[in-house]
């Protein structure tokens, strides 16, 4: 086999290697439509419901956390929202997550923002049944995002704090640029939206969208 | 010159002469952002508001077009909605576009449909001042297009009827694929989608998107 002919075989080799490594990339990934929700810490928990209040979880979530029966109300400087689902267990500190929708309905715009990352968001006042106080950083609307296990993250051959691109198909087809991707022992595969992008996209809960990866 | 060279010099004007299109075609699209609104015909002008009544205009959108100071009510199976503008003039057929997230409010879920393919929506209650109707089939969630004076289309070299995929940056930066182009002398350049769509690309009246030519 001559120098060309040997060439031609490699250069087949990494083609077919790479159309491969692509289509074991398509796996869908199932989807978690947000509605609007806050995580309370401990304390604030105990503001809101009384202390030594216990959380009563209606529906699992990822792994660990849950939906709980309680809601909240949050008030902003144009308009309440009542029923805001708490979800659990207790975190560190209060974060309320709300859609860009909710924002004009409360009369307030809190910038797109990673889980945790609340520095110089907007005040949002949360009401409970037993008192209220105004949440000076936590307020955000969520960034999409896609929780995996570290298998999943091998097999899609990306890491924690990655940026990706998904696609999702149907008659609002689009592709979603800037989707956080999140790697943990205790996270299940879901790529988590808030309802605006999954009405833009025509998504439903469970419904699988695709790793773009070129 | 020899064949190589000459051939080298045809393929770098060729790469040199595409890069130059695909800048060129890189003119940014405002963006439209629709609420809910309908068009009425003239008979179900009457229906609302009386025989012989006249729109009022108070804000001008595409050429020829206009928002009405008069609003309907849209009644479904599960809620209300007040307050939705009129588009006048009045067309051949009345038309009701709502978003997916109205959907929800009213209880009935029309298909993503563009303007004027009405065929098998499902019934919407609509009532003015003067009467109601049930509107049996005109109900659509409006697909997203570009609307595109002639020179426009020839500038980004499409066509009317096309699909089309239009990109917006930011922080929710995502593609809109399935994006109809239409063309009219009347038309002025300026792409349509509605709230929940705004509301996840982070779009706002005027905001500029970028069609995507690869």
């Amino acid at each position: 086999m001559g120098p060309e002919a040997e060439l031609m075989n490699r250069v087949v080799a990494e083609v077919l290697a790479k159309l491969e490594q692509n289509s074991a990339r398509k796996k869908g990934i199932p989807v978690g439509v947000s509605n609007r929700h806050i995580h309370l810490s401990e304390d604030d928990l105990a503001r809101l419901f009384g202390e030594g209040y216990s959380l009563t979880p209606v529906k699992g979530l990822q792994p660990g956390q849950y939906a709980a029966e309680e809601t909240v109300v949050l008030v902003g400087p144009k308009g309440a929202i009542p029923q805001v689902r708490i979800l659990g267990p207790p975190r560190k500190r209060t974060q309320v997550e709300i859609s860009r929708s909710d924002g004009f309905i409360l009369g307030v715009h809190p910038p797109v923002r990673e889980s945790g990352k609340v520095e110089g968001t907007p005040p949002i006042y949360v009401v409970g049944p037993r008192g209220g106080f105004t949440l000076q950083n936590g307020l955000i609307v969520a960034l999409r995002h896609i929780h995996m296990h570290p298998d999943d993250a091998a097999y899609f051959n990306v890491r924690d704090g990655q940026r990706v691109k998904v696609r999702a198909g149907g008659d609002r087809a689009l592709v979603f640029e800037q989707v956080l991707v999140r790697v943990a022992p205790s996270y299940r595969l879901e790529m988590h939206i808030d309802i605006d992008e999954a009405n833009a996209a025509g998504l439903t809960n469970g419904d699988e969208v695709q790793l773009v990866t070129c």
